[in-house]
């Protein structure tokens, strides 16, 4: 293990590369990380290493790519085992977590939804993402510090980038997560104080301003 | 184990349900089957064992839910791990098998478009199901008799229960799936010699004359 090679293919305002970039620092590995900027072109190696759907993150381990970030994140979980275990022992809380984290998938097309809306959709573009939010918070999260109960674990990694995105989503839409979805918002800024975490994740700021960008360009603005 | 109670919610033409019975077959656990007849009604015990989206399969395991088809093979799997394991217990095996089991999920989509569909809009939805299926076949199965390998495995779990529908989508898209993917088709035919399987399965012609019924009803025929 301690010779192994990894290199992470990842954009850096992906909220599903986040997700590897975290695991891969809850677990202390070293890996070699190579940008794909998907502005201004994905190198031939993207689409070598995930030919099926040709996108981040890929996870390429001693030559071989692991695709689709929830699963690298169990393989990440799998392989360094223990270190910083990310799925719990247990099969029913497994199948649990296993479940939220899929939930959270979701949050991709709600969120993109509300950053290319033009000011006149962002009404409904709400909702379709607090109604979700409000559910993690609710069935998912309730009174427990970590989805994962007391210790950050495998929801966690798969929730944590869309919140780096949350400012952005306020920002555009016009309104505060926080005000609607308080518990979850805490349990964001809980994550933020792991300095594995915090230091995994792309700064909100830039990421609002590169969609601020887009959106100028796009004349949504 | 000997004692436990088990329930499956399901509905018998669901892809999805197919997978979980077929998963429970080949553990061979007891269980108690409950039609949640989607066309006429759902039961109230539905939307309390999956209040988050109240769908059919739900595994209830001494009286706890699992949801979520994929996430119920694995916890099946799990919980009974001496008998038939469906992923392997290499770490790299068992994301290739949840890469390709993921990817089967798309299937769906496709499917329902050529069921749904106008004679007119099959040409566009023959294409967009073939070509996945093709993928299947050559980047995941290949030469190999199971998707697993040389046992009956997980992405074998995964499409066996779209496999019982080809037949459906060949009679309303006028169109031979086994020309195209003949080695897909093999694999379909050399599941459907395993007792376990085939028994867990809808008829393929039932489920076709259930779809025919809904386009005539929907003037589509």
């Amino acid at each position: 293990m301690e010779n192994d090679e990894v290199i992470l293919l990842d954009f850096w305002p992906s909220m599903f590369g986040m997700r590897v970039r975290v695991a891969l620092a809850e677990k202390e590995i070293k890996y070699e990380y190579k940008e794909e900027d998907l502005f201004t072109g994905k190198s031939p190696l993207l689409p070598k290493m995930n030919p099926v759907h040709k996108k981040i993150p890929v996870l390429v381990h001693n030559g071989k790519p692991v695709c689709e970030s929830l699963v690298v994140v169990e393989y990440i979980d799998e392989i360094w085992k223990d270190k910083a275990p990310l799925l719990s022992s247990d099969p029913y809380e497994r199948a649990q977590a296993r479940f939220w984290a899929a939930y959270t998938d979701k949050l991709y097309d709600f969120g993109t939804r509300i950053w290319t809306a033009t000011k006149e959709e962002f009404a409904g573009g709400k909702k379709d993402l607090l109604d979700p939010l409000k559910l993690l918070e609710e069935a998912a999260l309730g009174d427990k510090p970590y989805f994962g109960g007391e210790s950050f674990g495998f929801v966690d990694v798969a929730l944590i980038g869309f919140y780096t995105w949350f400012y952005t989503y306020e920002t555009i839409g016009n309104f505060s997560i926080e005000a609607e979805c308080p518990k979850l918002v805490a349990w964001g800024k809980r994550c933020m104080q792991r300095d594995r975490v915090s230091k995994s994740l792309a700064d909100p700021h830039k990421i609002c301003e590169v969609l601020l960008e887009f959106r100028k360009n796009r004349g949504l603005e």
